[in-house]
């Protein structure tokens, strides 16, 4: 008689496909799995595009992840989830996540760049019709933008979640672009007089603004101060 | 006999189309011509979408205006821009630029969102085989991402210009949506603990990294120092 089977591990890389083996820089490309889910969880913010009429369409959305799945949500109104709603055999997506580190300023315009990390998902995306599934990928969501805020809301009413659509997209046909590190110049440029460098980029959080009409003695929570 | 007609000035608008036209808050689309140029002008990252093999593909890539013409670039070795030379008609493409301005917390998990500005552009996208028009195409990518720039720079040889593929996109099918102002809670949470408000984000730079191979006496440029 056998134990349970100890439950398998991912692979560590996502294997590449024709389509995440880029044609230009392959150097650039990565398929490590953490390295994906560290820049993924950096964010909140996608660029989705589907294909509508044959057309190209990309639209910015919040997104979260759980495991090996993102969600996207949205109105039961809108285009792309009504049409994987439609769609029996999922809905073809591509989903990309991109950071922007450092501009690169190098002697010669030809060799100016940024320095980013993205992640491009390619898949089928699938209306998520499980209420509990719902709900788990509207909290991933929610604490994706502020982790620790799911908790400290009032859940979404059975209304509500009718009202919204989720999609699932499995992490499957995955990889990562980076650029990093400083200037590329020619070396017959290296004497010229202009100046070259990288200029970081920084991004931050303001002083959070209450809305007027906050229950009386509520108090700005531990996880927004700390962010 | 007349005189030189008087140039025509562009509409205050883009004219909506049946697709710029959202099925979701179309109070928060926008076709201004002059809100659509800033939030444009604002970045120089866009996500651009296409169709490859009939599914929708989103890469990051840098972007300049000039006018009313949107110019992206790459090696002449990439799958868009290999693809949009091949396309007499023009290759469909869609064009999205987003800037995320604070993420706003309501009180019910249903009501969270973000505050952004975004710009859709869709259009056919043409390979620039004129000399001159791709040179100025790369003088204004350099200066999106810094003013002033471009002057201040080695500009592209011919063999660079070369090896440089640039498409054209007309501002022409066009659409700003736009999320501003605080949480919309409904009157039955208002009551709730929950802090609510919104976080303001906020972008800079951090101090120039300058090259370890910069010519001697080169000061940082006072377009940097402006920053």
């Amino acid at each position: 008689m056998q134990g349970p089977q100890p439950r398998q591990r991912p692979a560590a890389t996502y294997p590449p496909t024709e389509r995440t083996v880029p044609t230009r820089s392959p150097d650039r490309a990565a398929y490590d799995r953490e390295l994906v889910h560290a820049i993924l969880d950096e964010g909140y913010v996608c660029h989705l595009g589907f294909v509508r009429d044959g057309a190209p369409v990309v639209l910015p959305t919040l997104y979260g992840r759980v495991g090996e799945v993102l969600y996207v949500h949205g109105s039961t109104g809108s285009r792309p989830l009504r049409a994987a709603g439609r769609a029996d055999q999922g809905l073809p997506v591509c989903l990309t996540v991109t950071h922007v580190d450092g501009l690169v300023l190098a002697r010669s315009a030809f060799h100016h760049s940024v320095n980013y990390r993205s992640v491009v998902v390619h898949g089928l995306a699938y209306d998520v019709t499980d209420p509990e599934e719902k709900r788990q990928a509207l909290d991933a969501l929610v604490d994706h933008v502020v982790p620790g805020r799911a908790a400290d809301s009032r859940p979404a009413s059975k209304k509500e979640l009718a009202a919204t659509a989720v999609i699932r997209l499995e992490l499957d046909e995955v990889s990562a672009k980076l650029r990093t590190g400083g200037v590329n110049d020619e070396p017959e440029d290296l004497a010229l007089p202009h100046w070259a460098g990288v200029v970081p980029l920084s991004k931050g959080y303001d002083t959070p603004l209450a809305d007027p009409d906050l229950a009386p003695g509520t108090e700005l929570p531990g996880y927004l101060t700390a962010l």
